[in-house]
């Protein structure tokens, strides 16, 4: 009774005004997730204490770490011989680790680099050993996929990296690279994960910051084949382990309670709105309806990708000045449409369209673009 | 208007259970950082959205790192040719970070090692280099500090590294250790930092998770001389290099922006309380209250560290059978007095006394202790 009585309070407390937020990431959240996160935020489950002041090692916490470990796995369908591990640091960390751990001394990594993530990645594992950059388009500053039918692949690579969704250029895989038989794929999945089922089984190694589809800032997902775990070296320090990471079940030390709290609120969340094949319909249909009106706007938008490199994710356009541009930008959030501004890269705006991004926002936004168009094309 | 009624309404949510929390971290936060985060969870300073759906590179959040920078600074009284650092990974990354960064080939770094945690940092940069423990009390358990007068230092050291405060023992620091002349001094600050007025221009290096007196699991905080920086390898990855994140606010990538937000949160808390001065003075009450306890129960009560080596964060103390410790722990809990457990290397009880915690929190428990005695002794 008392909680129900909360959740009323608080929820007539919470949406007094909400912004349609189109930012890259970190990005808009499910509203019953924030709703339960600010109801709970002082006692959570009864406890009397607050998720952020509780132990680690409490009954409570290992609930909760077990059931988004769960969650994961029937969401994304991940077989029984993948470990889940939740990491810190953010992708640009795995950008590291994955070199450290699963690339020998004396053998190169392939890269597939198909925009700015892709670019950062090999940046790193490049300080700290051998890589080939076996496909990109940076000649066409990332418009479009780049072709893997003609890649000189290394068929004793120690793995194939590639980005699956790039968010400054717009461009996502919707299938994955295959590389020569033995060579693990690994895969950035930053900014698509959870946004539609994939194949995990094709992958060896998948990694993922939080802060787009599946929760805040401050926790990474890394979803890993544990035989990988036989290569890792044993010098490596303890946090930059994946089979110390591994073995404590990502406890070798305290992890990033809160942002994990808000992980598993939003996979109860996506659980309950019918799972991956029920967003990326959903995601299909907010992206068409901008596609479409860019398509359609008979050039005064251009979208940066070309068509068949589109994302789901991320639709950076341009207008045809930047004064109109900005023009575009002011209006936009005169009308709470926020977040619109693109990368300094490519310019222009860019709507990002992540999982917890309503229908009614894309609605929004492009009943917006067909009027501003309408006022000054 | 409506955000005074917001937070009458939210602050009689909150308040209706609170326990008294005693947990070594993460611990107790302050009641008005949890009421203020619940009263804008869902629209950070009328932006629409909340803190976690921010981008970083947003005017307000760009607003919040400045403002934590200034507060530090000024609660710490830290100097203007330090750089202050918002990382991630907890003080386990910085075992690693700290001779990643700081100890050139060839070098070796001196360790007073003084419990668990100060044997985990110098496991850590063993693996990578040169070590030396050059004071412990590991023979007797950590019942007490070292002695340095007799310690052999290095005075070619890399640095010379310390714990000031050891959860999980009891031990604390409250006069810096003297390196040789030209040896940095480097702490990992995690459990006392910010309980009371420190000297840091005796540092060249603090480090400190947040989530025992500044904060939520999830963000570390690093203060590092700036002439520091030019003996940063320049091969390291980004995210594990100390120039690269000063030159970057901290923000190469996307920073933990709630758990920041939450330091934020207590920064201002603290500075509005008094300041270290007088948190100082409030931690030193707590404590003595607790050490009265346990010195005049007779021996009912037995702390595990000497008297001149006491910690005011954590009190590990013992009964005499395991099975009063038991009854201890579970009546404890019907009194709301949690978080009591002690660590199984030392055993018993322990309470910590962070920050956060009310001195009507200690109060209770010395009461409840007295109590316990006088039905068991």
């Amino acid at each position: 009774m008392k909680n129900a009585q909360n959740s009323n309070l608080i929820a007539a407390l919470g949406t007094s005004k909400r912004v349609h937020n189109f930012g890259a990431g970190p990005a808009v959240l499910p509203l019953p997730v924030l709703l339960k996160a600010q109801e709970e935020l002082l006692d959570y489950q009864g406890s009397g204490m607050s998720i952020m002041e509780m132990s680690h090692r409490s009954r409570e916490f290992a609930d909760l770490m077990a059931e988004i470990d769960a969650n994961l796995r029937n969401l994304l369908a991940v077989p029984s011989e993948y470990k889940i591990l939740l990491q810190q640091g953010g992708a640009s960390m795995q950008f590291a680790m994955v070199p450290m751990n699963l690339r020998l001394p004396g053998e190169s990594a392939d890269y597939i680099v198909n925009g700015a993530w892709g670019k950062a990645a090999i940046k790193d594992a490049a300080k700290l050993g051998s890589t080939r950059t076996v496909a990109t388009t940076e000649d066409t500053n990332f418009d479009r996929l780049p072709s893997l039918a003609s890649a000189d692949l290394d068929p004793k690579a120690a793995y194939l990296h590639f980005t699956s969704n790039e968010t400054i250029h717009g461009l996502e895989f919707f299938a994955e690279p295959k590389p020569p038989n033995g060579v693990p794929l690994v895969c950035d999945m930053s900014s698509n994960i959870l946004s539609r089922p994939i194949a995990v089984a094709k992958y060896s190694l998948i990694y993922a910051g939080a802060q787009k589809n599946a929760g805040p800032a401050g926790v990474t997902i890394v979803i890993l084949q544990e035989d990988l775990l036989d290569r890792v070296p044993d010098d490596l320090p303890v946090m930059l382990n994946y089979k110390t990471q591994a073995a404590a079940g990502s406890m070798h030390n305290t992890p990033p309670c809160f942002a994990i709290y808000i992980l598993g609120l939003v996979l109860r969340w996506l659980i309950d709105l019918g799972g991956l094949a029920e967003i990326g319909r959903l995601n299909e249909r907010k992206s068409g309806l901008i596609y479409r009106a860019i398509d359609q706007s008979g050039g005064f938008y251009r979208g940066h990708a070309q068509p068949d490199s589109r994302s789901r994710m991320n639709v950076p356009f341009r207008l045809t000045t930047e004064a109109l541009e900005k023009q575009f930008l002011d209006e936009a959030k005169g009308e709470n449409l926020v977040g619109l501004k693109g990368h300094r890269s490519v310019g222009g705006l860019r709507a990002s369209l992540y999982n917890a991004l309503p229908h009614e926002s894309v609605q929004a936004l492009v009943d917006f673009m067909k009027e501003f168009q309408r006022r000054n094309g």
